[in-house]
């Protein structure tokens, strides 16, 4: 990728914050054919272009619209093609059938992108007022988002494909050495703080910042590896109930699943964005979803480590990690130049917690239709944290909170064990 | 009902105990029809005569077989027939084809009952040890748990026919006075503890008691009436997307979901297990699913309580309320003569909170196959607290933790307001 | 059973005929418990409860309702449950949810009966008319209809129990020599007429009878056999692509079809009527789908007769064969001492044949409700003939069209084989 | 479109007219984007670069292969992409997954083609015998067959889109004077043949020639229209259950239908392969399924004609009408200017018989992997006669028996009434 979203210096305007965000989005998939920009592999992703299309919109809609004096739309037709869950926004296009759109074509929402971005550099440039300070860099973190699922939502259509097409060539990181045995970090617990300060940017989600109460508790110092999944496999892991969730084990048999996603039958090899490649039993393990996480920490003794405990300890550690300015967009073994421990707390893959995703004790989602973003998710999804080897790297911090579904595997998902003490 | 569970003296033997649980599963469904017994009207529920053989196969796998000398199973291909599922017991009878059973009979399994009450008895009678009376008092909550599930399926099972049939006759209470305004009651919040105390019966997911920190908050002082869910839904609120959670709008939707369960399409009458009544406005809405208990919440610019703060309130009241023994077996009316407030936190309706049902810190399911029993289900469920009129008495306590996914509406589930201050 | 429909003799009085065909479907189902005929165990059977009671509703619709003066229908809410697809009569219960009607009871559902059985009586008493005899005589055949379909559709609820419950005790025939080989007749084809003649009860879809011109053919001269369609399967003929339909290889892909319905997967037993028993080998092949029967013939370089063709043949051997009033409600082996060639013609199985159900070049259904019987299937069905072992003997002829559609195993299908000449 | 394939003279070489016929698929989507060959909107449409791949892969497969000597395949890959159902070559792509392949690309695919053509006419040009020209007169006809596919399928696409784009701009031809009432032609019927004669090209499925006797019958002089199909759903059509056939009233019911495929919901306007149009009430109906058009011959108290008085009728005309060459790809009203009645028997639409698609008697597939174009369909389906608006003009005779499901709706389906004497 030719543009580090960390180039940006801490000065730089939201303008330059801005274009670069919106650069970064076409580089990232610069590779591709036009014919991969269609496909819907599965009702939870979506096309390439729907999401370069998508977060244009965000920005057309929420701020150009209602700020921008004598705006015109690009295509009026767009608002209910490219809306995607913003109900007071009135219908939309239904989610699963975005894969049936081949209009507008790729070249026609690039035009759509450079339409608003003109539009939205004259509002930033003519001076905007807080408010709309606000939104873009609201859009800009939402850009972001869907930067990472341009490239998670792309690797399952490629990975649909038994010609296996890559989307970039690269040659993955080598331990040299074997990977240190897995320590755990004590945390005395106790009364603490949670959630992200009022300063800086932060979802609605993440706050308000409140006391929690924890009992002490053992935090892994790495990342669960290929290899460590791999002897809970050798152990009979996929066919023991007494190890699975009840709804866990209902989705292992009725889906047949006995690996993580992307993982050859013959446990040999994994399909990344650079193709086909032998799995590094060193790596960290990734695709797997939750119930499978906390599977494996039931078979390990352990257990999930709770979103208080994982924010605990993240906040005491720098943000440092492989993220998508890496470039090689797979989770990378333990690098033991890195001196700090817990080790691999950001980048690389999303951390399962065992923390369903709730509310904060007194949250308040965000006024009006942007108050979708986040609140109304908070049932039946589990919190990770820590971003990966997709994310942008100043899009990440230790208040973050993701949310997926259990049972969600085409994230860069991946494990760290807790204990009790 | 003959026999009132309430009627057993805290000084009753484990085999008087015992006698008088196993008595009344087959008191509340004496009015039933044959025919009755065998249907199963969804996957999620069971038909009344599984409900009477798999509560006794609970005693006789985990306690006559291991601990009973020379016993002799009844039939061993019920193992097979009536293990819910105890996973690590083997494999079993799929669970939405328990209706498919024709045989055994009805009086086969009133049989099978006898067969297994006989052998408790000699057991307890014999003297047993520590271990059995844990299991015995195991099998007679269980029993009680499977109580309520009869009652609630089988009135699922008679909704289903048009001809609407009624299990019991009775009349229900009528208030003469309206409904006192909702109150709310302050509590201060701070470090509580909360979970159960070793002493006495619970189960292992009330475990372990730990603090917990709670911000100040406000409880409503009774349950939500039937009219002020009648004012959410006259003020459009199955329709306003803006009410709901993502997934809820999604079932709102997909199921045209737009009133309780078992009410009328005029939102006059409402089916009964005394078959179909008037909806009485000052009784306690019931029979509604998490999703829409939520979305009224938010109608009424409140929240549901989280189950800490619920059972805080709950350890300050006595427990009294409208229990299965009370014959009605629908949700009563506030009785202004209970001077108690907050009103109505046992019996009536099981109230769902904004708690996703998770392990406490510390917690350890049982050993063995009964450690299947509540732990693997944490995960995709939401806590309800409580009680309901189909509950027994002697069955509930504050620190109770009961678990429903959030679409489920066929239990006698209703809801309590909370607020933050 | 103790009352043989053949016993009837040619003079029997219309009541006569009514009063013992009535009294026939009891008795197919007097050893059933009460809880068996509760159950529907997929959306294509019926409850025997729901049977004994839509028979009846036919007369009372359609007889006692228009033609007896002052009649009172016994419940009018048995119209809704009991029409069975009559979609000009109003609007009826789902058919997938017979199975959750507890009620009415077995005991209602025979004073049903009995109320219906007086009054039918009492009209043909009084005499009648050409127009009510008619339709006493459609409704006795309807009945018969409903006999075969109780057995066949208690025998799907009763093999779908892992106890394999009996309906009776019965020791089935035994061939002592092998069977003799599959030897063939042969016709010249030509124009010939086809359907049924104007005298003598039959359906409306066996008429207008017509010419149909036919190119020589040979037909075999029995069924085909257990044995014979066991070296099919041994010669792995559920596996070749090449044998089966495109509709047939995806529903065996789909439904992992392997064997014939009811056969145990090592081959050597199969459920009956009279509990699971060995398979004879000598003993015709049922429970077989019309792709099945079409795979064999294809792999029997042979392929299934046209209906024209079969009903050619039957209309020269004479009406004998193991019918309901057998008692072994199972297809027998071929028995020497009949000598007629072909053999097996009628009863045992329905035999597949290649031709789709469509109406008769002139065909007219009858006018009203009635005219629902038959024509508005004639779409997705193929044609069977001849009668099974669940068949009443005098409810059989040549002409005689039954219809289903290609996947369907639950009749007692079974196949003969055909050849160009 | 540029190459008409009647401009190709009987004279011409087979060479030419391969060339021709590869040349005319091409042509057809030459207005497509690229982002258009992609999609797949239903599992029974296929994307437009499928197409053009498995035509492809049809004259590499059955003719280099075996034919060319020291012929390579293209990519050893596309044989498993691009077998649509020849089940004997070996396991291929799922059916409903065709649309997941991004790649091959279009440009790869147009590659693909022409080192496939080169070779073909190679093998053409040194002289090939009997049996490849044989298959290369297939190769042609299956390629013809795809490109009629190919409009119906990327209709369907567009179809699905909001933007409603079109394929083509274009004029359709307009009526000056209203329809003359429909009249009937009169067969006395007997003894007649169909099916094939051995010479000139023609698919298996249409032999061989044998007998059938024909009732007397009538025919309708022309289609039926947009006219008069719009009063069968002004007179409650749709919601008259005496009208249909049972699956087809259960079908209408379940999938909501109320009027043709592609019509707006205010029954004025059509989407076409030019856009969204007003509905020309003079031009014939189309887009019907089998059970629209059946229900629509009992409400006009007609029928549907059988295949045999179809093709008798077919026989005497001669063939001409609207074809694909004509460009508009969409049927047209009836012209005066032809004097032939019955008018409209080729072009326009498909018309649905009454007649299932059974093997004719003597019947014999092709040996080899080719028989498994025709006769493995020979169940469930319903035979449609005389080619449609996107059918080639050379591709289309009396005896051509083309065949679909029921509930089928893409392609150019329409009705001709046939009345018994």
């Amino acid at each position: 990728m030719a543009l580090r979203s960390d180039d940006v210096s801490p000065a730089a305007t939201l303008a330059e914050r801005y274009s670069r965000a919106r650069a970064a989005s076409l580089a990232l998939v610069r590779t591709l054919e036009t014919e991969d920009y269609v496909v819907q592999s599965m009702p939870s992703t979506s096309p390439t272009k729907w999401h370069l299309a998508h977060t244009t919109w965000f920005f057309e809609r929420f701020i150009l619209g209602p700020y921008l004096p004598d705006f015109k739309v690009f295509d009026d037709r767009y608002h209910f093609l490219f809306n995607s869950y913003y109900y007071t926004q009135g219908t939309m296009h239904a989610r699963d059938r975005r894969g049936l759109l081949t209009r507008p074509t790729v070249d026609e929402i690039v035009a759509y992108r450079n339409h608003v971005d003109e539009h939205i550099n004259r509002l930033l440039i003519d001076g905007s007022g807080n408010g709309v300070d606000y939104l873009v860099t609201l859009g800009i973190n939402h850009e972001q988002q869907h930067q990472e699922l341009m490239l998670t939502d792309i690797k399952h259509v490629l990975s649909c494909n038994p010609l296996q097409p890559a989307l970039i060539d690269t040659d993955f990181q080598r331990r040299g050495a074997p990977l240190p045995n897995l320590d755990y970090a004590y945390y005395p617990g106790g009364l603490t703080n949670t959630g992200a300060e009022s300063a800086g940017f932060c979802f609605d989600n993440e706050t308000p910042r409140h006391a929690v109460h924890l009992e002490p508790f053992r935090l892994g110092d790495r990342l669960i590896s290929n290899g460590e999944y791999r002897e809970f496999i050798d152990d009979a892991g996929y066919r023991q109930s007494s190890l699975w969730l009840a709804d866990g084990w209902a989705w292992v048999n009725e889906q047949r699943i006995d690996r993580p996603l992307y993982w050859s039958s013959d446990l040999s090899a994994q399909f990344t964005l650079a193709g086909t490649r032998d799995i590094d039993l060193s790596a960290p393990i990734t695709h797997i979803s939750f119930y499978e996480a906390d599977a494996f920490a039931r078979w390990a003794e352990a257990r999930l480590p709770r979103e208080a405990e994982w924010e605990l300890a993240a906040s005491q550690v720098s943000i440092e990690g492989n993220f998508v300015e890496n470039g090689s967009w797979h989770p990378q073994p333990l690098d033991d130049a890195v001196p700090e421990r817990p080790a691999q707390m950001f980048g690389d893959v999303w951390e399962w917690t065992a923390s369903a995703y709730s509310p904060y004790p007194g949250f308040r989602p965000l006024e009006g239709s942007i108050g979708e973003y986040n609140g109304k998710f908070m049932c039946n999804q589990l919190v990770c944290r820590g971003g990966s080897c997709a994310t942008p790297h100043d899009h990440i911090r230790a208040t973050y909170r993701n949310f997926f579904y259990p049972q969600d595997r085409w994230q860069f998902f991946g494990l760290r064990l807790a204990r009790d003490v």
